[in-house]
């Protein structure tokens, strides 16, 4: 086949491809968000049944012929990109014999039930041995996909393509010092001995206005009704049912501020996906290169913004007329309380990254085989002593609190941290070049702030690596002293170091 | 191949074309209910994959050679009966060509676009010539499909099996017969020309509590939230995402009686989904047999029951308490009032048919070359004149008001008919066994009417045509003398005939 004709079928792939994956979208937003209870037997089989097509169409020898021939081809710089994106995924993929992909699958989906149980009854042992499976499965994944270094490295190539535990560890080492130094000084202030939560207390959030509140603050970030909507799931998420279809989900709890935050987060999520690249549209490039820069984008809004005094100079004045708060200060000071905690997605923005830490840490044990699942409470505990000061009462609450590993995801866990660090990177390269920014955030206009994340992450796809994209905006890759730095001139004001 | 090879080759075809089925309802329903509009174009890319995934699926040589083979062997009666049912789909479906496939699913996607425009601007001429060539398309379908008797049989076979030109229109002559002598005699009634339209004059019908009773009705009639839902669309219409999961939609119109009067017609279309036996799940004898059948069970309960004074004697109360109404007879008279409509979907019970042999007999026109389309216009409007005794004075009120013409569906029509008469005659047939059913009614207890239609329909799925399942029902097929019977003796009373 001439190189025209290989470059049709490379794209008609890529499109089908990309239409089963929308498809499989759907399929898992209506079973979070409106599918009745009955549906879930054979909705768990039409996804199935994707997957097996998605899967045998991505290894399929046809597809992958069409792409040596394409490698050896005289391309365009931007076809042989994408190329080389495909390639190497497909190359993956087919590293993986499909005896191993339908264990991997029936092993994590028992898992995920013996987790869910071992959860509800606290039992840590209902748990062990489907984890002590899933483990063995990484190890052997680790094997086949067989990338230099570390055996990590293949897993965590998944989530956050080309970084590795050379590189991520001393990163994640230099993060924990300066966090748990910040820390020592934030614990032994005046102002945190003294703090105390209360205006949240006694007061009516009703379901309407919080909703309200946050389909107001998801248009203003850029997310409008002609390509987006907001639904209730039980845990928020983003997913994109089509190219021109982004849909988020939040959750209505007892503070206002779940809804609200969360919404925020995923909106973030949610304008990346659809601020991406159209010209790469159904290719390899107009994908996103990570979760951890998908991260740093719902960080962005969520923390960097949403967190900051600006922010709420003009969401506060919403905020009163709709629930009745009167003191911004205590109000501002209250949703930046910094406080131990045992649950990761609870936890506030200093210690976050020690919760990530934690689990990357153990990660590598299991992986390295200097830790075993049996022992896993035990070191869970240990370690949440050291990082957070805090201890488990029970696994519930502890190492059996996430879903991830219950999926066999590993490598998963360290992306939230990147995200996090990432964030802060863009938002001070955001400010070196728009200084009075803050004005806009102010008066509650972020256009030009979606611009500037459209123009300088969105829409480079997956032209490069996520290291590559924060390294062009920031000046430096993964860079933990820019967030320590964030984190230190924010938490000096609030608890007068 | 062996036969138990076979047979299990034959189950898993099936079993994937239902789960694409249920993949193809859930892309469809979330199209007309909460895909935001941008998600257009991608969406019809997707539904378009699946339709070619499934007839790649229904017409490979694989699945008929193993039919070809499993018709030859010694099976069981079910067995043998699924097979024959599949074996019949198949060899329809591999009768035409996939150029011409293409072609019509060409044509009739451009000729949907134009209908709309056409009915917009009230222009006939802007759809004339894409109708000529749906004409011309089925006419050629005929002639592939090639079952004995009139060539409108191939077409009318997709919607109706078994049933043909040269059984329905001695009936539908009856029909007419019946309908016209009946109107002429309520037409010349005191009642008939002192009536008026006043009950839901001068009244409020907030939304939300149009919904409530939307979803009482639903719930009385047997369609709980564990397999159900009721949401809104433009137009109202049932669809199951997967068997254990049928949805619902309904509209909001001024009139409470809209949203009441098509929940429950759904509500019935919703239930004989929900009810087909699970012992054929996924095999072609889980399926229902005919459109026609499908829809005695929406005119079952929209008609025979919730037209009814039993009803009423239940449901008054609500509406008293909902909507403020007061007098019993006149909101009974004036739900019940024959009125000749320019539209079919706005027709009273006793004119429906009409509309229904007017547009049958005009594709049977067509069809045989008797009619062009070119004067279809005119012919149109002369058959109204002739049936229902009023003219519209646009082609958008007249012959551009349903789209069926536009997706290509010739043979549709009919089914709607026979809709009606069975349900009538199944109507009978539950009084005759159970004298006292409308005590029940009165109560709002739809319990052993759910029971009886699940026994007596639902239940039989694909295992018999709908002739034969009315027959075995009812003692004969087809018979137009019970509906008009009930029309008879229903306008005898409202009209003091």
């Amino acid at each position: 086949m001439g190189k025209e004709e290989d470059l049709r079928l490379v794209d008609n792939y890529q499109k089908e491809l990309n239409l089963f994956g929308g498809i499989g979208s759907l399929l898992n937003w209506d079973l979070e968000v409106y599918m009745p209870n009955n549906g879930s037997k054979e909705r768990s089989e039409q996804i199935a049944l994707l997957s097996k097509l998605s899967h045998e169409k991505v290894t399929s020898d046809n597809f992958f012929n069409a792409l040596k021939r394409l490698r050896k081809e005289d391309l365009s710089e931007n076809e042989s990109l994408m190329v080389e994106r495909l390639y190497k995924d497909v190359l993956k993929d087919r590293k993986l014999p499909s005896d191993f992909v339908e264990e991997f699958s029936r092993v994590s989906s028992l898992a995920f039930d013996a987790w869910k149980e071992a959860k509800k009854k606290n039992d840590f042992n209902i748990f062990k041995p489907h984890l002590e499976k899933i483990v063995e499965l990484n190890r052997k994944k680790a094997k086949y996909i067989g990338l230099e270094g570390h055996p990590y490295n293949g897993l965590m190539d998944d989530f956050e393509e080309g970084m590795t535990v050379e590189k991520l560890k001393p990163k994640f080492e230099e993060l924990k010092k300066g966090i748990l130094e910040l820390l020592g000084k934030i614990k032994s202030s005046e102002a945190y001995k003294s703090q105390k939560k209360e205006v949240f207390e006694d007061k009516d959030f009703p379901r309407e206005k919080q909703l309200d509140l946050a389909k107001d603050v998801m248009e203003r970030i850029g997310l409008t009704g002609d390509f987006s909507r907001l639904d209730i799931a039980e845990h928020p998420f983003t997913t994109k049912p089509s190219y021109d279809d982004v849909r988020l989900t939040t959750n209505v709890r007892e503070s206002p501020m779940f809804s609200f935050m969360s919404t925020i987060h995923e909106a973030g999520h949610g304008l990346y996906e659809a601020n991406l690249p159209e010209e790469f549209r159904n290719t390899s490039l107009g994908e996103t290169p990570s979760l951890g820069i998908h991260e740093s984008q719902s960080r962005f809004w969520e923390i960097m913004l949403a967190k900051s005094q600006s922010f709420w100079e003009f969401y506060f004045g919403k905020f009163r007329e709709n629930f009745g708060f009167d003191n911004f200060d205590k109000f501002f000071n209250e949703i930046n309380m910094i406080e131990p905690s045992l649950i990761r997605i609870e936890s506030d923005e200093v210690h976050y990254c020690l919760h990530i830490i934690l689990r990357f840490e153990i990660e590598l044990g299991l992986i390295e085989g200097s830790i075993e699942v049996k022992d896993l409470p035990e070191v869970w505990n240990n370690k949440m002593k050291e990082l957070i000061g805090v201890v488990p009462e029970s696994d519930s609450k502890g190492v059996l609190q996430d879903v991830h590993w219950a999926h066999g995801a590993f490598g998963y866990f360290p992306t939230y941290a990147l995200g996090t660090v990432y964030s802060s990177q863009l938002y001070n390269s955001l400010k070196r070049e728009m200084p009075e920014i803050d004005k806009d955030v102010e008066k509650g206009d972020y256009s030009r702030i979606r611009d500037w994340l459209k123009k300088n992450v969105h829409q480079k796809g997956r032209k490069y690596l996520a290291d590559e994209i924060i390294e062009q905006v920031c000046g430096s890759g993964l860079n933990p002293q820019e967030f320590l730095k964030h984190l230190e001139d924010k938490y000096s004001k609030i608890y007068g170091l």
